[in-house]
């Protein structure tokens, strides 16, 4: 069927074409509630349910949703269908099943999430249960465990080169909102507020900043650990009690293994400054994260099965998984500084900042956000410990 | 047409049928001499000669050329014509023109280098007229810049990575015979004479080296930083008094610039170690090489182009650069000790050591190619230049 974008009722049409989909709504196609659910900037997202159970079908449009003449190439929904299927097995329980993909349609019809509510909206409304983040950090170990050079023969990763390499349209993306953007004067930026122009215009003239910045755009497009989801924020987490799962992968590439966690943990910590009331949770949720980030890579890489790394024995492994996992702190560090600067000045900001109770303190928090991000990308290489980083946060 | 192996006649035959390369042969086809000079592994290469011209044709065969129950895929000549294509207009006249690619007969027809010699051939005869190094310094350079997210927008690298990702069956070798094989106990490795013995034990029981090797498996894997040629040794190179250029390009990866960098020295070194009266000769091409490169790569990279630096300006990008220059020359060294060792006890040895008068001498050779090799690979991470690096060659 060749592409058109889907309202209800032609997806309802599409649905009944599809007998194995239709089955797991049962009852009659006249009975299924379908509802848009389209919040992220991309694609429309709908939710349908029948008596016997329930489908999410997100499609891409050949925009991006919020800006209609800013084209965006259809395929990202393809690319998004190859990661669910080159990480399912590996991070199975904490992602949807992916049911089916459509190349024509450019449409993924998934495991419906419900009752579930995403982490974002879960932290403002403050009905997370605490703990989310050991989930997450799990599921990075898992889905880089699945992807990497150490554990898979190269030819393994080769191939996720090759079916990744063409997602430029939102590595694009990457490229520029989050690593050039936010520092150079950029109509896609929005204006910022009066008080925090001064910060803005310090970020945009900060040589040593930039500097540093060219050291992480290199990490970014160079060292080509795992396949990444590549846009891993609390708006990409659904979460209901301690069923946590990760969402919306079609920023997906082969980079660096600490763009996933940095990503993370610069959405919690916005959180933090935008709700500095949150900081306990917030640094007990990054701890959570690091803690089982590391224990789980750990575990999975102790036997080998990977071309790096086919000499060492045991011992050895353990030795070079410490550089590994410093590195990735390092990585970790500087990308969470670029996602807490973009995310504050930048073209995509978070509601974060709603909980702010006056435009006063909105304009403290923004300015907390951004000299945190940039402490943290200037000591990131100097970083070797959880609590170094901890402690570049200052959210005691 | 549907590939068949091509001796003299059905080469005459095909060339017949194409008439724009028949045109540069000139004259009658019953005219034209065909001679084979395969000398390398892999493939069948043959120079045909007519009254206007010459003409280089090199087949892959569907299997290792000297090995022939080794199986190899044809596609590897697909990759060498995509990487002569990707690097001509750069390295332009540092490599034969490829004037035509059939990709059903997996065959290259280029400019016929004559009367070139093979350098290592030149060298092994002390027919190579110093200062070949030069231009293998810039060849690397202006590769490298062509390629590299410092200088091309990230999607011209993006589609590098996809055309090269399936390149899988000659990375395989690299994977195999560079950075595995000759540090563990492998049916390819050849017996080593009987004085070699221990040294060889020594080298596989080298629990340090292991470790420091595994360190450059997960470079070469992971840090993509440009398309490496991928087998740069001294019989990759033809030369002729002045003019000196690559072939051979059929392991082309995208991959850490020192590869190509240390693979090149690796072969240098190798000759000094079996021929120690070229010691000065050799140091001075090192030399030769490195100040070329970097003084290239460094004029090329002053002016950006790149998504990686972007918000640099030319103060900072010369900074930026510099650290780049010292992982490079680290990553050379690192590289240029594996090169050493597996040429020298591995599947693929190489010529230079039939310089040496006696038995004992070219087993004394052989120890100190291996200390060499073992001394680069541990010292390289705290290298600072190139002298660092002579120093450890011992060649004065
Ligand atoms: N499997 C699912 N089950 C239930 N709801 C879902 C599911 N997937 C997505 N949603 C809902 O749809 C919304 C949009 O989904 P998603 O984030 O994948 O879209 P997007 O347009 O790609 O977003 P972005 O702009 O952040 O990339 C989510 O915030 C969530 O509310
Ligand atoms: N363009 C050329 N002009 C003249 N002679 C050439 C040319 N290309 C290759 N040759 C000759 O053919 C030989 C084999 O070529 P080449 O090294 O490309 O083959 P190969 O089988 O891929 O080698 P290897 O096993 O090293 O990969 C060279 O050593 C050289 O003598």
């Amino acid at each position: 069927m060749p592409y058109f974008t889907l309202d209800a009722s032609s997806l309802q049409h599409w649905l009944t074409n599809h007998a194995d989909l239709a089955s797991r709504l049962g009852g009659s196609p006249a009975d299924w509630t379908i509802r848009e659910v389209s919040d992220g900037n991309l694609n429309t997202v709908f939710l349908v349910d029948g008596s016997g159970g329930s489908l999410c079908c997100k499609q891409a449009l050949p925009h991006v949703r919020v800006v209609p003449d800013w084209p965006m190439p259809l395929e990202r929904a393809l690319y998004e269908a190859r990661y669910m299927r080159a990480t399912a097995d590996a991070v199975r329980p904490a992602a949807p099943e992916l049911y089916f993909y459509d190349d024509e349609m450019f449409l993924l019809v998934m495991e419906c999430l419900t009752p579930h509510e995403v982490l974002r909206t879960a932290l403002i409304r403050d009905e997370a249960q605490p703990g989310f983040s050991a989930v997450i950090g799990q599921y990075v170990a898992r889905s880089v465990h699945a992807t990497s050079w150490i554990s898979q023969p190269f030819e393994h990763g080769s191939k996720l080169l090759a079916d990744f390499a063409g997602n430029t349209a939102l590595t694009r993306i990457t490229v520029d909102l989050i690593l050039t953007d936010p520092f150079r004067p950029c109509s896609r930026n929005p204006s910022p507020e009066t008080g925090l122009l001064p910060d803005v215009e310090a970020l945009q003239a900060d040589k040593p900043l930039h500097r540093a910045v060219g050291s992480l755009q290199e990490r970014f497009l160079t060292a080509r650990q795992a396949l990444l989801h590549g846009d891993l924020h609390t708006g990409s987490i659904m979460l209901h009690n301690n069923d946590v799962r990760v969402i919306d992968g079609e920023f997906a590439t082969m980079g660096p293994i600490g763009f996933d966690c940095g990503l993370y943990l610069g959405n919690l910590t916005l959180h933090a400054c935008a709700a500095p009331d949150k900081n306990a949770l917030i640094t007990s949720e990054i701890t959570a994260f690091w803690n089982s980030f590391t224990t789980e890579l750990r575990t999975l890489l102790k036997t080998g099965g990977g071309d790096v790394w086919a000499l060492s024995d045991e011992t050895q492994r353990r030795d070079l998984l410490d550089n590994f996992l410093l590195d990735i702190l390092r990585d970790t560090a500087g990308f969470c500084g670029l996602e807490i600067i973009r995310r504050t000045v930048g073209f995509a900001q978070v509601a974060d900042y709603t909980l702010c109770a006056t435009p006063e303190s909105r304009t403290a928090a923004r300015r907390k956000a951004l000299q945190t991000g940039r402490a943290l990308i200037l000591k990131a290489p100097s970083l070797h410990t959880l609590e170094d980083l901890l402690s570049v946060l200052t959210l005691q």
